[in-house]
């Protein structure tokens, strides 16, 4: 067979979804799998977007706008003034998803060749952006015994060479489900501006903190230069399907770069961006009711983890996330072992194993994130309550089985 | 101001849409411009797309599958049956627009710094696409006189080098409207094969041929290992905005290295895929109408250009689209002149300068197409004459204005 190239080949699988085959395979046998190993949130899309499809009249469904529609771009703007982000319809370009707007982010930010500085464990898929642009991630570990806070700035420092052209932060992040404090963000705009860098923030879960106050890049005072925000409606509306994001930055030119790299697309869907319009002036009420409900399912996942004997983390304050340390030595084979092997009054758990979230390619450590999973507590609260405990049960028996 | 990235300054301008700030201007002034600088089709998108936009009911707008959903790609396979090409649902990945497929074929082709042929002039953002991934564009040049069909064998043989490893084909093409011939498909399907190249063929405008039958590099017999389809729902059902695009291979490893490469988006837009299903059931009498109503366009649009004296080109037989050479040294120029400093009766024409339809970067040679334009045949066919008349007055205007 003709070759395919070695960048597509070793493009990584998705930790996230690799395991989907078992599930349905377990599923096959008539058992019941709780999905903790994607974020795709069950609560129901808002009306206000179902709604507009149903009103949608447009005779041509044409090309719109390479940098999104001017009234969607403004009704995002009057959403970020709700968050204390005073950006303007000119400060953002519509992408599809957050997917794209991290991709071009790295393209602005960056050479072929060069490196970004992330935060481990991270989203998978930053190392296959960081590949499709031919980069590398350079990565700075953070530990589930200090909940996955920054280190001291002298470790990120020293991680900073000369072909570093930007800095990655997540916040709330996915996978550990931490909000850096007001106090992180200003050390991280701090080393940005000293040493030139830009600073890109996925901040898809900002409005999923359960304790204290969410800082946004944006926020940081000074930083216009050097600050990219990357956004998304996936989670905020549970929209994920609408593939509709979008990058915001105060830098003139980075903007018009990614204005850019946006026409070679042509547009975002014109639909969905439509449905989007709709439902960004829902305001910020809409969000209370949902941030309550995910903070019991939080407790819930997190206090059931706690029960079981040999679990590693602190509480996480934000997204859908926990990433545990588990008392099994290999999270790659226990994941697959409990769709394949294990069930509890036939039902089981699906995760996503931890060594999925850390670098690949060149600075790229094997083992890392061995003894991880990361738990998306998107479901019910009973549900969350049942899974833990056969997590529980499961971890007993695999240990069992595998003595180390 | 922090710099942005070399790549993404060096970002090309889409010539398709950088004279819009022009015709916004000519238009406040309350002149007519007719649009004949983007394939944006005025044919109503089909009702089935509309009416199952009304009638989509999912409560969560969910993540679907990274390749596309299962139903569709079979309706895909189903409508490819129809048009000879037998694929399966397997062989297919769903992508956001044509746009993506082409990404994707190149990035499975190509390491960086590989190489690409392409026949000049052609489609401006594959340089875009280039850039994105790295890579160059390898020119073979075709010519107005010669309908721009192919050069002889020799030709595009001594443009394949050592990191050259594929060749990208659209036909029928935009820019120029040439339908290339069966002869001339199994010539590049034979030279692919026999030097280890995939064969990328962009046919998103398949349905628009006006004469003869058209050849699709899936027609191609022992060309399975190297052949890639790109294709899109945008011109074929007048859907430009959905941004529903795939690519089509039965090269198991290429299909999986797209699947691997589609994971890291996630998924494409799952409204706007769901309403393309329902288009994809209408069957091949469809396209019936369209294709009379086009040919009609091409023609007044062919017989009005050669009325102006000193125009350069032949019939093309499919697209919307004639690359045409004019009697001016100039077009960068008479396009943005035309806007802004001319009209008759109040009216006035937009075109596509040349320039932006041939390569840039490494294999860039300055000053190509200057003497071309593209036209797009997408408005009624009274504009369209109107628009012709129009352009003639102009050159002469313009050459009395400017002697060379």
């Amino acid at each position: 067979m003709l070759r395919v190239s070695e960048r597509a080949t070793v493009f990584p699988d998705s930790p996230i979804r690799k395991l989907v085959p078992y599930a349905d395979q377990a599923r096959a046998l008539g058992r019941t799998v709780y999905p903790l190993n994607i974020g795709q949130p069950d609560i129901p899309t808002p009306r206000p977007f179902l709604d507009a499809l149903k009103a949608y009249d447009r005779q041509v469904i044409a090309y719109g706008k390479s940098e999104g529609e001017q009234p969607y771009r403004e009704a995002l703007a009057k959403y970020y003034a709700g968050c204390d982000i005073e950006v303007s319809a000119n400060d953002i370009v519509v992408t599809q998803g957050g997917s794209e707007a991290i991709l071009f982010a790295f393209q602005v930010a960056t050479e072929p060749g060069d490196e970004v500085l992330v935060f481990e464990p991270f989203y998978t898929n930053y190392n296959a952006f960081a590949l499709m642009c031919d980069i590398s991630l350079r990565p700075v570990r953070t530990l589930a015994s200090t909940g996955f806070h920054l280190p001291p700035d002298e470790a990120i420092r020293a991680a900073i060479g000369p072909r570093t052209k930007a800095i990655l932060v997540c916040t709330p992040n996915n996978p550990t489900g931490t909000v850096f404090t007001e106090d992180e963000m200003r050390r991280l705009g701090a080393i940005a501006k000293d040493l030139g860098l830009f600073l890109i923030s996925d901040e898809v879960y900002r409005e999923f903190c359960y304790e204290g106050v969410h800082t946004s890049v944006m926020h940081l005072k000074g930083l216009e230069d050097n600050a990219i925000l990357v956004d998304s409606v996936s989670k905020r509306y549970s929209a994920c399907g609408a593939r509709i994001g979008c990058l915001v930055t105060r830098n003139r030119d980075a903007r018009a770069a990614a204005v850019r790299l946006a026409m070679s697309r042509l547009c975002p869907a014109s639909v969905e961006q439509e449905a989007c319009l709709a439902m960004a002036q829902l305001g910020m009420d809409f969000f209370a009711p949902l941030r309550d409900e995910y903070r019991r399912r939080r407790d819930a996942t997190y206090e059931g983890l706690m029960r079981i004997p040999g679990v590693t983390c602190l509480e996480p304050k934000g997204a859908f996330y926990i990433m545990a340390e588990l008392p099994v030595e290999d999270c790659e084979s226990f994941a697959k072992w409990l769709l394949t092997d294990y069930h509890h009054d036939n039902s089981t758990v699906m995760v996503a194993p931890g060594p999925g979230f850390y670098a690949r390619g060149k600075y790229e450590e094997k083992g890392q994130g061995l003894n991880q999973v990361r738990l998306a507590y998107v479901l019910e609260t009973p549900k969350l309550k049942a899974a833990m405990d056969i997590l529980g049960r499961a971890v007993d028996a695999y240990m069992a089985a595998n003595p180390s």
